[in-house]
């Protein structure tokens, strides 16, 4: 089995700028600049480790490309990415809509790339170049909605891809799981009234951005709100019982996974406690809902290195 | 009423080095080496929040000093002691003792300055310059154990001010809190068969150090393990039921406080979830216990300014 | 002899956000955002220094405060002090005026704070609380012009601080020696045609701003343009033989100086070569220009203790 | 013509540690840790230079490897190999010999995968794989003698492949030119006696290491000493009129350059002033002197990306 693999450097030259947590800064109210939690460090650390452990020897390598308008229209408004477009020109660059997501000058370009890559990545799934594949990219992109960015993320990279997949590809049936700790409310919207596409998500709930709760859904969305400090147990038992049955139904022709590492024990936003064998399984039981699927990066915040997490990349090579 | 506050720019030099999240770190395991959790801007934060919210013109400064051989061989062996003093002499410094508490050449001094400045917070309160005090200190003291440090604590630094108290001061009966999200091992060790020093400790478990368990206790050691998770009401919830009436009908003389931020939602490490309202609360609990009190700083990982924190600083001016 | 010292946290918070080096980043450009150069640890490091070393027990703290508009007017323009009050209201800030000279939502306190301080350095000298003075400000201020800032200065701290002492003091005749890589264009600006103030720089040229090469100057205006690659001898030189004559004929009631560590050795922006004992000698040079002294901190890149320094430091305890 | 080149993230994960500048730290003496002036940021920014620019498409990339310990012992002694090898172990790492040197655990085989890379890029250029290839290796070598590592380096990378090329390779002629800001004098002893290599240097001179001054040299041993503060004219000249004709004469069958960017104008250690065209330059004449040939690179301690060098990164493509 072959497993694609996309990252680019570029990646890392995200720029959030500085923040207080998850706020803006504001010395006025006692709010010190920091380093903003979304930071390059936070994924280009994996990247590194993919590469360090060895495990990029057993990977492909999918080239990543910039995002065309065409793309991201198909999801967002026009108004949306000419307002991103204008402000990247900036010198200080702009915010993706909600105050709490900056981006750079020139940072268009990095928000297109990350789209453009789950493209590629999917691209390469359906043409059977490899078996599955990984989207390591930088903004994430499951809050932002079509008419705006929000929660760090600019564009819906992977409703971006499954619309290009629908669109260009001709795929009729597509699933979706999200397992980063928050709702994919993006995702969500962008698929509410397309029942060719399947919208499932295990999220802490009550938690940020507030929907995804209980009653929330369609005849192909699915929210599965847990509570704070669910850990391996809960989560793969929701994905299980709940979501799996349900997808397997719906019996896709492709799987994307938006998949954050802050679902993990320590990380320093998300409240669930999903251990590094926690992904492991959940991966394995996602491959095991429709054979062609890709992931997608979404967040995480905790830079340093997870043990666990290089047990798992030791153990794949 | 007058609080003190001590702090002293020296513990932001405290050279914890690099390391991979809490282990070390070894690129051949694929554990990248980054910054120590325990680094200095987890308290130089504080310091500076307390400075330009302008609680600072409120608080009256404690000065600081280091503790002398004889006050910090009151707890521990000479032994240990001796071997922190020869690798503070190394160009690289060393480690505390369990591989995971590295200090930096001329570390001893700053530990030294840890303690001594709990002793001197203590003596203020005793002396009546303050009503009660706050002891801003790192490296943080709780773990380390008669024999060696641990946890990334050199030397008791709360231990080491209890029994100055009692052998320079003739403080009777100390009692001790301790909300840090760790068990407060090494004070209990410290006192274990000391029925003047009554130590309770409200700590997530099982957890690190794994002590602190049900039943871990004696006639003046109360120890009330908490599930990871627990909040505001939990952790408000044992000190009201369980450890405040015990230590008022203790009738302490004075009260010490290791008071941990890393109990908070959003730690790196912990998994408590006390907010920072909790906080408040459980601080003016404490006061109710015993008027004569200071409180010393054990861990706390988040180096973002949080909010909430900042809001109960902001009431506090 | 008293010497004043004025210093506040809130200068750390000054944010300047990412850059790339000297440049806006620009990802397409290759300009990797990273940390701007004149970023907090370039001052904090040498407060902390100060204290660390003792030298602070040898110190009269000086308080700070926020220069008000009556005082920041006195050499600002109306437009420009609106602009940046504007911009400080924005969530991600504003820039100065030329594009490399960002700050942060809040950056107008700040840079209050950072004028206020001087003045109040300035009092303290003119009042004889202490004999000279040394205000460790940020943002500087050299380069503001009337009506902008450039060059990292939002205010031109010094030049308010002597606008301040000849309105509100009535000091007759002031003179300012600056000794910053940079020329001080704007402190030079602001007293072009007042004959009551003689000002005199020493400086890096050709270099940024470009002014201040041979023939700039006026009756009361002198310009000591030097080539890359000066050091001890020939700025030490310079200060002898071409700027204290003229300064002491001028006989001046109080001396400010731009104290820029930009000069020194190993900066990564400025390209003379002054040592640590040079600084040293620079500062005991002016000593004997006017008794009534204030030392203003303008530049100084480097982000690492200069081991010179420290002895400088050492040696003054 | 194809060019190779060669990196590996692990190089990113060589653990210089805290210092202070150039010293250790030591806060008794006040000097701050702070992270080490050789540290990750300085050869992983020009990698993701060489990704984001698009470069990266226009190179060959060449694989990287680990030294054996047969390959590092035809330079170093088997106590220097035996002693990084056991220092490799501790949890702390250790120093490669004189204290300003440090490396972190498991640092060995980062140090001989920068050996092994230089290596590959020998190998592949006499292979004609590639007409000439660039290593950017971490930590660097030309400081590194026989029995120690010394000024960041902990093997002689360049002088291990340039024995490698004679022993293996049978490559009869070699030619080095280091232009790093300080002297090569690792390389330089390496060869001393062995007239079938011969070695160039320009750089700062007094300086450190203190080698390479006026007269110090043999029949294959040339040093070009410059004073601080020479620029383009000065190193190009020096190169033109002193060592590219002795080079030629000497007719070389492979040209290794040991490349520093510290010798470039901003760098915070060196004082040449090299622009990013005067390293164009260098390398234009270089590709002269000897067509197969691969550069080596050694130190450089901005961390800012110089627009120049991206201005001839990008003209590059």
């Amino acid at each position: 089995m072959t497993t694609g693999y996309a990252y680019h450097e570029v990646f890392g030259w995200h720029d959030t700028s500085s923040a207080a947590g998850l706020f803006a800064s504001d010395p006025a109210a006692g709010l010190q600049p920091f380093v903003h939690l979304e930071n390059a460090e936070t994924k280009r650390r994996l990247h590194e480790l993919v590469v360090v452990s060895g495990l990029i020897d057993h990977l492909a390598r999918i080239p990543t490309r910039e995002a065309t308008d065409e793309e991201i229209l198909r999801v967002h408004t026009p108004s949306h990415l000419a307002r991103i477009a204008a402000e990247s020109e900036l010198p200080k660059g702009g915010d993706a809509g909600d105050g709490i997501s900056p981006f750079g000058h020139g940072g268009l370009a990095i928000a297109r790339r990350a789209a453009g890559t789950v493209i590629t990545c999917v691209d390469a799934v359906l043409d059977g170049a490899v078996d599955n594949a990984y989207a390591l990219v930088r903004p994430p992109g499951h809050h932002a909605i079509a008419a705006s960015g929000m929660g760090f993320c600019m564009f819906g990279n992977l409703a971006i891809a499954a619309a290009h997949a629908k669109a260009v590809r001709g795929v009729a049936r597509i699933a979706v799981v999200d397992w980063d700790v928050h709702h994919g409310n993006g995702t969500q919207e962008a698929f509410w009234d397309d029942d060719s596409v399947f919208f499932a998500s295990l999220h802490q709930w009550p938690f940020y951005p507030g929907s995804g709760g209980p009653g929330d859904g369609s005849s192909t969305t699915l929210n599965v709100p847990l509570a704070a400090g669910a850990g391996d147990e809960e989560v793969l038992g929701a994905l299980e019982r709940d979501v799996a049955p349900v997808l397997e139904a719906f019996d896709p022709d492709l799987l994307l996974v938006s998949a954050g590492f802050d679902a993990a024990a320590g990380d320093p936003i998300g409240g669930l406690r999903v251990s590094e064998e926690g992904f492991a399984a959940l991966t394995a039981r996602a491959g095991r809902i429709c054979e062609r699927l890709a992931f997608v990066l979404e967040g995480g915040y905790n830079t340093q290195t997870l043990p666990g997490l290089v047990g798992s990349v030791l153990a794949a090579r």
